[in-house]
């Protein structure tokens, strides 16, 4: 059991620990309104693939909630424009389009029963609500199934947050981490601390300390030198989007381990659940990769590190071709060689 | 021309631009005693194989200047010693001991001729004075050679400073980019910010714009997705000692960006003066990497980005293997290929 709430809907509104001010205090924002749930999407409140999911859809329903009609079609008619406001916060991440989604099939499929607009709207909070439940029960699919993959006094480097921060609770490529810990294996982490967000560093670090699991911090530029030394077993990152042919999305670096682990003969894995896994977009090439404000590689805290009106290049993600990766590990089990056909059969 | 002065010799005085104010303050440490002198190497007041040991050089001379004895004997005597004091401030550039060395073998070599205590100063003064107007020649022809390498158009990659900043003024690697520019090449830098001392991000960038060469600042996770979209025509990094064998070690994270323009088929290349180069030190196993404080990685400017009392690793260097290595930039031309035989010729 952990300490602390990622997202919770409470008494009609979505309250999110505030992830912009860990490691230093453990805050909590209240939205009450789907734009202040969009807002917190955007400006990384709450982020981790997963989670923005869950926070999109709980938005979607506090948008019902806040709907002033009595006409089915009206409140259908609204609640898809509003999905799309939820939808363009963060390009990247499959999970939101899938959650909203979701929401508005469900939507659409009780409009078609003649359900009133008062039961649409509870049917939404309940659907939001159900989403959040079953991705701790997934995750934890993940953890079992990627923990077969860890052997004792393994030594696994991660790259940003994928735990209890990154989803509704428990984690994806973190989740496998507690899963293996759970088991009684001696495990020892180390984690990249990801900039420019310093998710490992702030989130990371943060909630295995937390969480009791042996943790070392290393710059991002220390991974292959780490690797070079032979104290990393293997590696375990979470994703954004996978493609239909396996291709990953995942935070800006992810890339860049793959091909140090591949060098080193360290296997590289992915843990994701089936949300994550877009057969609509061909391969990696497909996926917009979505740019954030170059102050985020300028300042930290509002203090600058760089020289005024420097030019920056700030990509959130990159992509990891499929034949970088070991294997992806779902709550259906584990991916790997031909992950086309491999990735299709999950459905 | 530049406006600043990394090191200069004052007044008997050394004074130091404070390199950990940079980007945001351009201000100057004036240090009037030898134990000043070895705290700014330290705490990277002044960072930089060469400019640390010209600035090691000129502590010495200080050293010199404030011994109370007319006994030439207990003046080498004492010298010799504060020479082990000042060194062993950073242990893995090996410019600081080869400055330091070159000053006590002077001093020596007068010691036998019966000069003067009073003169073993002013000739103390005069050589490390004399040092840093020979680094800044023998960057302009270490630029010179390595422009060579560079077309119109291209796009170079470098990590940490290696610039006007890192040595006694112009630079080794920045050196190159300096020469190519002056010889009307358009060319492009992408800079590493290279945590976690930022030197990228704080004085390549700082000293590029000033400079008016165009610059595009990343984090060192991006270099690997940079260069998968084919926008890295070669790097260009400097060192910290090279082995016999061509290893060599420089910031930490340049082993990484070695595997990955390797990966990418980028040419890699190190730029560095000769005294850069350890032939006594036969391979990169036999290099010791300085390990820094946690702070470091989990503060900046006291602000912390980490939580308390997390363990962290934070080697100041990494060695890259020569086979990684396009070729070996020094002020008497290129090496590459059989480096044993080329690094040997080049003395």
């Amino acid at each position: 059991m952990t300490t602390f709430h990622t997202i919770e809907w409470k008494n009609n509104t979505v309250v999110l620990l505030d992830q912009r001010k860990l490691p230093n205090e453990e805050t909590y924002v209240t939205c009450r309104t789907y734009p202040e749930v969009a807002e917190a999407i955007k400006n990384m409140t709450v982020r981790g693939a997963p989670a923005i999911g869950i926070t999109g859809a709980m938005g979607l329903a506090l948008a019902g909630l806040s709907l002033q009609t009595h006409s089915v079609d009206i409140f259908i008619e609204e609640l898809i424009k509003i999905s799309d406001f939820i939808n363009q916060t963060r390009p990247t991440a499959v999970n939101l389009s899938w959650a909203l989604e979701k929401m508005k099939r469900l939507a659409w499929h009780e409009h078609e029963k003649k359900t009133s607009v008062t039961d649409l709207q509870k049917i939404l909070v309940a659907e939001a609500q159900k989403m959040h439940a079953e991705d701790i029960e997934l995750n934890k699919r993940i953890g079992k199934h990627g923990s077969a993959l860890i052997s004792d006094g393994s030594s696994i480097l991660t790259h940003c947050n994928t735990g209890h921060l990154a989803t509704a609770g428990y984690g994806t490529a973190l989740g496998v981490i507690y899963s293996a810990r759970d088991e009684g294996k001696k495990i020892h982490v180390f984690a990249d601390e990801t900039r420019p967000f310093l998710q490992g560093s702030r989130l990371t670090a943060w909630e295995l300390t937390k969480s009791k699991v042996p943790v070392t911090l290393i710059c991002d530029n220390m991974a292959g030198f780490l690797m070079k030394q032979g104290k990393v077993d293997l590696v375990i990152v979470g994703a954004d989007r996978i493609a239909a042919n396996g291709d990953t999305a995942n935070k800006i670096g992810t890339y860049s381990v793959a091909v140090l682990a591949k060098t080193h003969n360290v296997p590289f894995y992915v843990a994701a659940p089936l949300s994550t896994i877009d057969l609509h977009t061909k391969t990696g090439d497909d996926i917009v990769i979505e740019q954030r404000s170059h102050q985020e590689v300028t300042e930290i805290q509002k203090i600058k590190i760089a020289p005024e009106n420097i030019t920056v290049w700030n990509p959130a993600f990159d992509v990891t071709p499929s034949e970088l990766i070991t294997g992806i590990i779902t709550e259906k089990g584990i991916v790997s060689g031909d992950y086309v056909k491999g990735l299709k059969q999950l459905f």
